[in-house]
């Protein structure tokens, strides 16, 4: 077999076999392949496409690439989410407890944010003493004991990934459904639980801009997540504006806590109740209605907030910080963002407020910088509300007021007003399953 | 300027801008561009092509990346030829001499052979003594002096293009027309003559496999080669047999040289008269009709073949091989190839009688390969020719016999017979130039 021909292959719109897909994928690993035979084959996948078949075998072999974490000594139903990114997406703090409140496994590794999208690994660790390394055995532990566990991604998972995904990034070849798919699969896949639930996320802050476009890559990760023997649900929902009031680390912490203690705005508890029943379909086997009222008792009743507490208590975190959130330490510096007149606020671009809340220090231009955790924005006002000259549409945090300037200016860049009044946007567009 | 975004722009099939262009050819010639940003970038060319005056700044980048050859010493007219590459191809042994003998000043570098065609660097090396490696001083006052020069390709011409090329090779992106196109015309370009007549080969023994192919390949090199202000014309001529009856170094001297004594067979000869005569339409600005008539006299008269041995005698050969080419050491062992039943030839795949010449000792499988120049075959019968039962239509030659059994083997692959009468096919299928 011969890479050459793979190309070629590719090239004049043949589909691939399944071995000559294992070839690529364990040979580029193994260095065989030279990486400009891998990025000529990735972008004549970008022309050419991918069947559902190949999809899902570049997919499993790049799951199957390096490690791949065994779940098999939990005892119950092991169930994962998946974000595709997004700004102020708190979620995975709010649904996992929901879920392990109400008997799902939850044995989740994150990642840390980069550019304009955060990351609950660095959210967590905004909370005094959080450990997000845990040993294989103690993560498993404490899943067996708590049913739930956040920790950063360890191991060598999906090597395949992590060489596409570098090659991808610096050829335009990003953008391409199959290999975002694999990309984003391979890792869940590997990360070895039986369940999946993907938040696509659509819109302005989201890296899919519509929503066709996010269903095509919704259908093409259940595909594969099925024809790997998981139970995947996707579901599309709105990242034109960010998710929630809070973006920024310790702010969507404090948030999420007081979503889970009922206090939540309506965007982010619809999406979280979302996210949470259709894992606890996979989870139960009950209907969508049924999941939707177990989600909600669970927050009604305290047992999913009191789950979030023992997981930062197993984490070696301080649970009274989840208790009473006045003890995150607050930051030192306001700056209000205050509405030029009156009207409507028509657009709020997720992406650039991502950016300005990076900017405050929230975020990370490159994996080195080092985080301020109580930097970031509160929101007063979002797409469609009514705002008067003056009032305060937003505040920025930051402990170094210089950033204010720069923070602020791309914040405003991002706000767009209105005289006439603006429909609200959908929250969720799609619930995507297997037929 | 960055890579990413050309790229970028390419896939999404938008044209690059002329600083883009000599961007991508110079920084990557410099080792800026990483080689799987190359091949990232070709691939997208080969889906979403190139415009004509994208691919003329491309092959002008790419003529001016290394050293060019410099001939405004020549006093006169300049004229190059190029062959795509055939089988038996050995015009320009025939061609050059009549165009240097009526005026023309033919100051070309040719290649070696590699695979199953032969190179006219290689074929002139099989005359005793000749050189054809020369200082640039020395080619310059040849041409200056007689008219011809033909040596082998010297200096860094055209780096861009070897570095592409060698990266297309290992991408399955050689078969598309504007980096075929740039690759061959940048050497061209570089290598200085003010007129260029292509000799564009199709059918099986050529690259290109189609009229209509190797038409388009036509077009956009003489459109590059007029953008650049080269006076450019192609011929589209047959190579779905090989040209002429000898295949093989020292066969194809001799052949050439009874071709300029009049004694040539019908197709190499109308091949060559109508190369010869495009190019001195360049040369003398005169119409086609007279040129055929002049290159025609330039045979009669004897004037082109003593310019061939005029030519050998300047560069160190021995210019009574010319005079007589019984001279030329014959090789050891024949081996005949017989009709094996009464009909008609009805095809000769010419690629695999260059692989069976190849096989013989006469080409090269690796750069590294030492030739044997009297092994080769000479053809007794071609398509459309009818043959008896046991009638000779091949001898192979060798100095070492044990390889007649693959090279027979491989040639009688290549022949198909017919018990029915074959058309034979045209010689020349069109001539482009600019409008």
């Amino acid at each position: 077999m011969r890479i050459y021909d793979i190309i070629h292959k590719k090239r004049k719109g043949e589909e691939l076999t399944d071995e000559e897909i294992k070839f690529f994928v364990s040979e580029s690993v193994n260095g065989n392949i030279k990486d400009y035979q891998i990025t000529a084959l990735l972008m004549a996948i970008c022309f050419n496409g991918m069947s559902a078949r190949e999809t899902s075998t570049l997919t499993i072999a790049m799951a199957e690439s390096g490690d791949t974490v065994d779940l098999s000594s939990i005892d119950g139903y092991t169930v994962d989410k998946h974000s595709t990114g997004g700004v102020g997406d708190k979620t995975t703090l709010i649904v996992t407890p929901i879920v392990a409140a109400l008997g799902g496994k939850v044995a989740k590794m994150s990642g840390r944010g980069l550019g304009h999208t955060g990351g609950t690994v660095d959210k967590l660790e905004s909370i005094e003493g959080f450990r997000t390394t845990l040993s294989g055995n103690d993560f498993l532990n404490q899943v067996n004991k708590i049913g739930l566990c956040v920790v950063g991604q360890s191991g060598d998972l999906a090597p395949a990934d992590k060489k596409f995904y570098a090659l991808r990034n610096d050829t335009a070849t990003v953008d391409c459904i199959p290999l975002i798919a694999s990309s984003i699969m391979s890792k869940k896949l590997a990360a070895g639980s039986k369940g999946i639930v993907l938040d696509v996320k659509t819109g302005s802050g989201a890296f899919m801009k519509s929503v066709e476009e996010s269903e095509a890559l919704a259908k093409t990760m259940v595909e594969i997540g099925n024809a790997a023997g998981r139970d995947t649900v996707a579901v599309i929902t709105n990242m034109d504006i960010p998710l929630g009031n809070a973006v920024g680390n310790s702010l969507e912490v404090i948030e999420a806590v007081e979503t889970l203690k009922g206090n939540g705005c309506e965007d982010l508890t619809t999406v979280c109740i979302e996210l949470a029943s259709n894992m606890l379909t996979l989870v139960t086997g009950k209907d969508k209605a049924t999941c939707v009222e177990m989600a909600k008792g669970a927050i009604a009743d305290g047992s999913a907030l009191n789950k979030l507490k023992e997981m930062v208590s197993e984490q070696g975190g301080n649970p009274e910080w989840i208790s009473d959130t006045s003890l995150f330490p607050k930051a030192e510096h306001s700056f209000e963002i205050k509405a030029e007149s009156d009207g409507y606020i028509c657009s709020m671009d997720a992406e650039k407020i991502g950016v300005a809340s990076l900017l405050l220090g929230a975020g990370r231009n490159t994996k080195e910088d080092v985080l301020d955790f109580s930097a970031g924005i509160i929101l007063k006002a979002k797409t469609g509300d009514k705002v008067a000259k003056g009032e305060t549409i937003a505040t920025l945090y930051a402990n170094d007021e210089t950033k204010f300037e720069s923070a602020s200016q791309k914040f405003n860049e991002a706000v767009g007003f209105s005289t006439d009044p603006v429909e609200k946007q959908p929250l969720i567009y799609s619930v995507i399953r297997e037929k």
